[in-house]
């Protein structure tokens, strides 16, 4: 109990403070955390042993809390307006990067598992981060930024299931079609069936539950929802992060969605962190910084980059700016990160691999925001807008239902 | 991590149910708590696991969080207005009920250690549940009410120092007049040096940390520093509750208190029902209601409720109603419970006996509310109030410092 309450004392410390420097020095308060977690971890200071069973167990209580707000802030009737474009951008955005990743990967001397990995880790952008990047520059309720964070909630998803099925892969069972075939309809039946009855049960169950009064039920009836379906979802073959995201996204539409979102941020100050620090620990400082990882970093970010940024024009029939939506989709974060370390966990991946995929989540959130003020800043038609929030939106009519609105 | 995330789901969903039924009841929530584990624990339903490692460390994070938030309640320096009587009362409050239930425990077959820690779990009055049942019958502020949680604060630590001397003992070091006197020392020394330095270091510190406008960051540093001197005390030989109440007092008259409380109840209502649950958990329901329980438990609640009566006597120079200070003292919780489960883990106690200081937790609870009322109904001479909190208590100048006042 010693060094569990050290290590989530100094995880704290440490993430809360290194979170806030990299804000001033404006990035996504990740950077700091994941920093904080190398720093603490076992090749640094060691008080933090990411292998230990209720560290892990903890951190990955975030890593639930974390796409449980992702998926309260998501409304998926939105995506409807912009969805064929989302969907065009989301299969090229993730089929370029995994099959660029795979390429390089395997061409620098990984194995088939690895380079795999490799690839699937650069598939998915990072929602929260692009999100976050988006409403700095005030473009998140542009067509564009609708198209994003469409686009980016369904590589989350193709993502999601991508690592349930490599996942079942390490696991070393019959590597086939079939294996893949079966994980790909269980996530996608899971998600379907979960919101179908979801969305017919869940409202009254929440009025119910919204009659008792005593303080804090709500947000505690949420999360356990939540906690409910990443069960489900994990038992059942597909991932805690499904199950959890599926859960927020259920909850969206709910009147009671606001208490509860509050709850789960606070919650979230504690647990979130948490997850990224776990991750950063991880990570060995010598193999980050060997001319390996650099190398195979240097590479897989090109790749990643590249194809984000190609797969904004794969939204053939949309009549924005297709390299605006290309360069948001830029950031990789929490998805590529998961990957990682069950990549490193499960031994599939080198240390060398993981420096290098932590290399690609920390260079192009890095890079986003100064090439999107680029973008931005030749394009003057862009309706910008600086204000946020439902009131602000709500006069004209059209921007009522966004995509990834945060409140 | 299914199984985890099962567990959890399904003590939030049961704590939340059951604490507010027995709410609506009148009888505090950790009632409903404790009978929602006992219904999910491994003697009805096994969906919860008390000696899973990671459902273990939840709950005790849940007992940092409540002992934390206790002190955040707990002032100290106004203790010092009625600081005989409640040393009075506190000190024959911990006596009467340790010989009374060491001595009923022996004579019922009780071996001598397991008799020691039957008595230990009689002599700390639960400041959680004696403050709300002061707070609901509007005698919190009374003179009775200050004497009632100031002697319920130096019991608690009594209490706590007890426990830290009788876990060395069960852990078989050598007993003796030297283990018990160097533990005691070591949990006085830790509590006057922390508070000594706290109280210096610690304000400045957290006018500091205020700087830092990032969401949440300041509720954290507050638990940062709860889970710091939690495992600083825990690694000096005395405990975790020590140090996490400690720490809760440090932070008491500094101005981020109320921030910190927030955050602090807000996580609190994640964590706290968990350790609760984790108790009810343990608790072998065929034990509970065996006869050698029922027995044990009469006989320890009747020594466990006379011995406190008698100690509000102990107050020989006050000059209020003695009998309401006495009958106020009755509720057992946290501390009784937790040197119930120290002593089921180690083997020390039997689950019967487990189950007769079960007992003792409950019955105290729910006798104390009805037999406040008969007393206060006698006594029409009591400055009795129904309304809380500083605003309605600074106007008369008289009561703007208490002890234990909650906001």
């Amino acid at each position: 109990m010693y060094s569990l309450l050290l290590s989530l004392a100094a995880i704290l410390i440490a993430t809360k403070l290194l979170g806030e420097l990299s804000r001033r020095l404006g990035q996504p308060s990740v950077i700091g955390e994941l920093l904080a977690g190398i720093i603490l971890g076992t090749s640094v200071l060691g008080i933090v042993d990411p292998h230990d069973p209720t560290t892990h167990a903890i951190g990955q209580l975030g890593l639930f809390v974390l796409l449980f707000q992702i998926g309260l802030h998501t409304d998926v009737r939105s995506l409807r307006r912009v969805g064929s474009s989302a969907i065009a951008v989301a299969f090229a955005g993730v089929l370029l990067p995994l099959l660029g990743g795979f390429a390089v990967a395997r061409l620098l001397g990984a194995g088939n598992l690895a380079a795999l990995i490799a690839g699937a880790a650069l598939t998915a952008t990072s929602m929260a981060i692009s999100a976050r990047v988006l409403a700095d520059k005030g473009v998140q309720h542009t067509r564009e930024g609708q198209v994003v964070l469409g686009a980016a909630l369904a590589d989350d998803v193709i993502g999601l299931i991508l690592l349930s099925v490599i996942v079942a892969v390490v696991a070393d069972e019959r590597v086939g079609f079939g294996v893949v075939a079966r994980i790909s309809a269980l996530s996608i039946g899971f998600i379907v069936l979960a919101l179908a009855i979801g969305s017919y049960a869940v409202p009254p169950l929440f009025r119910a539950i919204d009659g008792i009064r005593a303080k804090g039920s709500l947000g505690m009836f949420g999360m356990a929802f939540g906690l409910l379906l990443a069960a489900i979802a994990l038992q059942s073959g597909t991932s805690l992060i499904i199950g959890a995201f599926v859960a927020g996204v259920i909850l969206h539409p709910t009147p009671q969605r606001q208490e509860i979102e509050r709850t789960t941020v606070q919650i979230g100050h504690f647990f979130v962190p948490i997850f990224f620090a776990v991750i950063g620990a991880s990570i060995n400082v010598v193999a980050l910084f060997s001319n390996q990882a650099l190398g195979m970093g240097a590479a897989l970010i090109v790749v990643g980059v590249l194809g984000k940024i190609a797969a904004g024009f794969a939204a053939w029939n949309f009549r924005g700016n297709k390299l605006l939506v290309g360069v948001a989709m830029v950031p990789r974060g929490e998805v590529g990160l998961i990957f990682a370390q069950m990549g490193l966990a499960t031994g599939a991946i080198s240390p060398e691999l993981f420096g290098a995929i932590m290399l690609v989540v920390v260079v192009t959130t890095f890079v986003t925001p100064p090439l999107l003020n680029l973008v931005i800043a030749r394009d003057e038609s862009l309706d910008r807008e600086h204000s946020q929030g439902p009131e602000v939106l709500a006069p004209d009519g059209r921007r009522v239902t966004t995509i990834g609105r945060r409140h």
